[in-house]
């Protein structure tokens, strides 16, 4: 069954610390590790995580604000320096291409592996990745700076053989790719077998929506509809609702209200503020209005 | 008596790794505290050793590889959400400015502090920093790309007064500013006293020298004569002798070369290749050579 992995690298607002980091995640779905925002320290961080780094081909950044990129330029050169040829896509705001590309040009850094720039700067959700099995999709986000969520989601997958019906029929291996794409089947004897018959649905495709940062926004609502597990920012709690506000941020609570009002499974809170000692009061808040909480923290992992 | 303390925030080279830290260290010297070199995740560490952001005034750049530079857009974001308005000035190659400040800019993170930059491009010696108590020079070195090493000194004090003498001589206090600056004295009688009878010499300044990355380079000898103490990097070891050579590195025992012709009274080994798993070996190896040899390590201070 597939199963889709969350790795939390830094979950934590504004600047690294001693023991905390900035915001970046790894996505394993369908068998590509996809590298979600690149505070300062991500490399170390992957490394503590054991996450091989030569697995990385898509890394996408959700805005420029330093916690949330400034450790591109290090990972990028370290990509070099490990010897990797293979090429990386980078998808972010307008404007990444020209300050990464600076920083490798003047430390004499720049790549010997293709690196690929998409500039974003649509303001209406798009599909920036698609292949066979996945797709990502941008969520537009409220912050102080032009900003996306991402939402990754499996593509629904090739129906369910039914051995036994394929079996009973007598039916010929050959046939077997089409049926699991939906096709009927027409025996010798010109008697058409119909798909439902042959096969089950497949396994519901699964997806995963990370939003930071952001206000309080349920235009995303729609998009995020029913993931099986929403990262949503939750920079403060309820006694600083109104400084949320001011800065482009969420509160528990609130993340908890898009959580619900989307339907999500679970949701999964972070990007909180470094005046918080004691990050169990931001679920208890959340737990108000939604009951599948989790607390992001650096290097845990979650299975979904 | 004036100390110098030396902390060695990272002192590996190439990448940031799991434990490991790219090239920072922080002098203090006359009150001062230098930043010398900031490789990605510089601001972790000053955090860990709990040195105090507000009191770096000054930051030295040797040269623009990652491994040395790119934990400044994040270092200087942080001073700027710490609400610093005192003046920053930052040394470095031609380029820093450029590359540091695209990356502030496209992370809409500018400075409201002044940030000043010094673009160093001598290929000489000269003095880049200069107050009443220090001077800052630089040490050209020899480097696959623009580099210096920085010599930090303290310049000469102030005569040591000779109480008894001056009370024997019955001389006013008026006057011991003038006797401390090396000035004779006139008594009422005509009677000329001169200094030398009423002052001992000064403690000799003291001076450290900072020399990475760089290759093999007598060159810099004069510069750094008599130093109290040379952190001079040994990327390498003997057997490696060749590589570090097309690399523009140098081996212990060469650092330790450097050192003993240099008359040095520490030698202070780092910026180690992470190939090597146990650095025990640069100082067996660079003791052939030179006594006074000491291990750089992420977190270690020295004083002298």
């Amino acid at each position: 069954m597939s199963e889709l992995k969350l790795h939390i690298l830094g979950c934590y607002s504004a600047t690294p610390r001693a023991f905390t980091n900035p915001t970046a995640q790894v996505l394993e779905i369908k068998g590509h590790l996809f590298l979600i925002d690149c505070g300062e320290g991500t490399q170390v961080q992957l490394r503590k995580q054991k996450i091989k780094f030569s697995r990385i081909k898509h890394i996408f950044i959700s805005h420029l604000h330093g916690d949330h990129f400034f450790g591109l330029p290090g990972l990028l050169s370290t990509f070099r320096l490990l010897g990797r040829d293979a090429p990386m896509h980078v998808y972010g705001p307008k404007g990444i291409k020209e300050a990464v590309v600076t920083m490798l040009r003047v430390g004499h850094a720049w790549t010997n592996y293709p690196l690929i720039f998409h500039e974003l700067t649509a303001m209406e959700s798009e599909i920036i990745f698609e292949d066979e099995k996945v797709e990502v999709h941008t969520i537009p986000l409220t912050h102080r700076v032009y900003t996306n969520g991402f939402l990754f989601k499996e593509k629904e997958g090739d129906r369910k053989l039914d051995i036994n019906a394929v079996l009973n029929y007598n039916i010929d291996k050959c046939y077997y790719q089409n049926i699991k794409k939906g096709k009927d089947v027409v025996l010798e004897n010109g008697e058409i077998i119909p798909n439902n018959l042959l096969t089950n649905d497949p396994l519901p495709p699964k997806s995963y929506a990370f939003c930071s940062d952001t206000s309080y926004n349920e235009t995303i609502i729609p998009i995020i509809e029913n993931a099986n597990a929403l990262y949503h920012e939750s920079t403060f709690l309820e006694p600083h609702e109104k400084l949320a506000k001011q800065t482009g941020h969420s509160t528990a609570l609130q993340a908890a209200s898009i959580a619900s009002k989307a339907k999500v499974k679970n949701l999964i809170l972070g990007h909180y503020s470094t005046r918080y000692n004691n990050i169990q009061v931001f679920k208890e808040e959340a737990e108000q209005l939604f009951k599948h909480v989790e607390l992001a923290e650096d290097g845990k992992a979650f299975t979904f």
